[in-house]
């Protein structure tokens, strides 16, 4: 009789139940956005919301991957001031199609966690879904929010906008930097100082550690930050949507703390834990974390909306016609823009 | 006289008759993508295709500037088997929108290359245009080209995708790498190696060069490219799209020569330009011109169509149906999908 109710249950129903294989299927669904992923994520929408987001991000080579692992550690033991949560991993890592990283990273990590029902780790293996990357990391973290993991950490190689973006738009951004990999130059030029809410210099028992520390400090203006975390949008003249700004007194704006760990020995992982724990408090006091929320969801539902349009498109538009316009600029007897209004309008401008 | 035959004269004439103040307007044009930019790029496309264009592209730290830079200069030199070149130089950094340190870029190049007619610096400062920084890059090396520029340097920070679709999409390929800076991590990660036509091993008197090299040599598989370039593109199903396909025996193929350089003493460049030439003869021997050719139009077509179906949305959406459905998001009343269906079709499946 349990064997029928079971194949009877929704696949929500069971995600919401706890059911780990049926989440990981709906995992599934969602990178290669299947209709199935879409009406699961309809129904599963209303249940999230609940989830603390991480992005962790930094170059290759910083070791965030360990630290990422380390951190669901740490979390999942209790201590005297919480409890554990239960920890989402979601690994992007679009860098290379051919080679497939993704699929190590989890290898490694099964070591540690293996086994913990309270874990739940996901690698992104392709990024050819409707809307990319970031829709699909979206979906992702979506079930794993109505799964019920407390705490989610997304882990991206901080080098791309793409990635950037991900990270950018968790409720708190931990960027991962290392000694002796360019140091100054590597964090101007990533760009990616700028969305920090927590500095790690991670492999801090290496040369250079102070090179790196200070290289930090001095980029770090007093309120540099602020909210312009939330003024990068995609549909550009939606920029004046409303969020629920608090105003701030310079004194309260938070102030990204430089952390050392050596996430191979653990070390440095507790007060990390703790500055995640304390930036969300800062979040949740000065309403940030409703603004970040909000921003979130704008910029998932452009996303979307681009990857629609062009999906949309896509079938209405003839394969030969297609052709024929290609060639036309292959010869350069139509600029490309003239082609964009052929196919769309039928006739150049 | 002169003067008002000056005003009556179009941004394209004074373009291809070589005026370079009109030049630098039509490329602010282009940025901001101004009716007035898509005009003249409508008009000038018919003069463009024939320069070489040369993506470098290589994690921050590289030395990647200094290397178009000495590039640049060796191509204005003349040698006996070669007569200078005029080259454009378009630097893609948008990595820190927040800093615009592209810009310091351009004032570390002018010291050299200022006042040398034969060349032209152009970075992206922005990369706020329709269609983002691809869209940018496309119309600003079209510009170059029609205007003359024989050889186009696109240099980009090969960490994003974004950044390594623009250097993927270039005749020629050169991917930079530094010793010590995370060596075969860093390129495997970047899953940049596979679209390198030349590597360059720059800053070649630091200590750790060999093993750089030795990385290198083994990451590199032979045949491991072929024609893999040009399966990437953005609209999925338009993958079968015909191409000029040349069919090739083993011998073939090209073998990417890994280069050593010390580029702030012009070491090495010399090399680096003859193994230039020497890969656009190879693409001119074997038809992989034309079919690189097409792939970069066919993948600039569809970032444009893409950039344009959304503005054409934005134009017909009301602001306040918009603000509504994200206040449904927000309240988690609708899901993402059912949003994006609310504002298409004006009511959710």
């Amino acid at each position: 009789v349990l064997q029928y109710l079971d194949a009877a249950m929704t696949l929500t129903a069971s995600i919401l139940e706890g059911d780990r294989l049926a989440l990981a299927r709906l995992l599934t669904h969602i990178e290669n956005d299947t209709l199935e992923g879409r009406t699961a994520l309809n129904d599963l929408f209303r249940f999230t919301g609940q989830a603390h987001l991480i992005g962790v991000t930094g170059a290759p080579g910083t070791g965030k991957s360990t630290l990422v692992n380390q951190l669901a550690l740490y979390f999942r033991n209790p201590a005297a001031n919480r409890k554990p949560a239960r920890v989402g991993i979601v690994a992007v890592d679009p860098s290379s199609p051919f080679t497939g990283g993704a699929i190590l990273g989890d290898r490694v990590r099964m070591r540690d966690l293996a086994g913990d029902p309270g874990v739940f780790i996901r690698s992104m293996a392709s990024r050819g879904s409707l809307g990319g990357l970031a829709s699909s990391t979206a979906g992702l973290v979506q079930a794993l929010d109505a799964a019920g993991f407390e705490l989610i950490l997304i882990e991206t190689v901080g080098a791309g906008q793409a990635e950037v973006d991900i990270a950018r738009l968790a409720h708190t951004t931990i960027v991962v930097e290392a000694p002796g990999l360019g140091d100054e130059i590597q964090a101007i030029k990533a760009g990616i100082l700028e969305i920090a809410d927590i500095l790690v210099v991670n492999k801090a028992d290496r040369s250079g550690i102070e090179n790196t520390v200070r290289a930090l400090q001095a980029m770090l203006q007093p309120a540099y930050r602020s909210s312009s975390k939330v003024n990068q949008t995609k549909l550009g003249h939606h920029q004046d949507v409303q969020i629920n700004k608090t105003p701030q007194g310079e004194d309260e704006l938070w102030q990204p703390p430089i952390l050392r760990t050596v996430a191979t020995d653990g070390i440095g992982v507790q007060e990390l834990g703790a500055a995640i724990a304390s930036h969300r408090q800062y979040l949740k006091q000065t309403g940030d974390w409703i603004i970040r929320e909000n921003a979130r969801l704008k910029s998932e539902l452009d996303t979307l909306l681009q990857a629609t349009l062009v999906y949309r498109w896509r079938q209405r538009v003839s394969m030969q016609q297609y052709q024929y316009i290609l060639e036309g600029l292959s010869k350069r007897t139509i600029s490309p823009h003239q082609a964009v209004e052929l196919l769309l309008d039928g006739n150049p401008s």
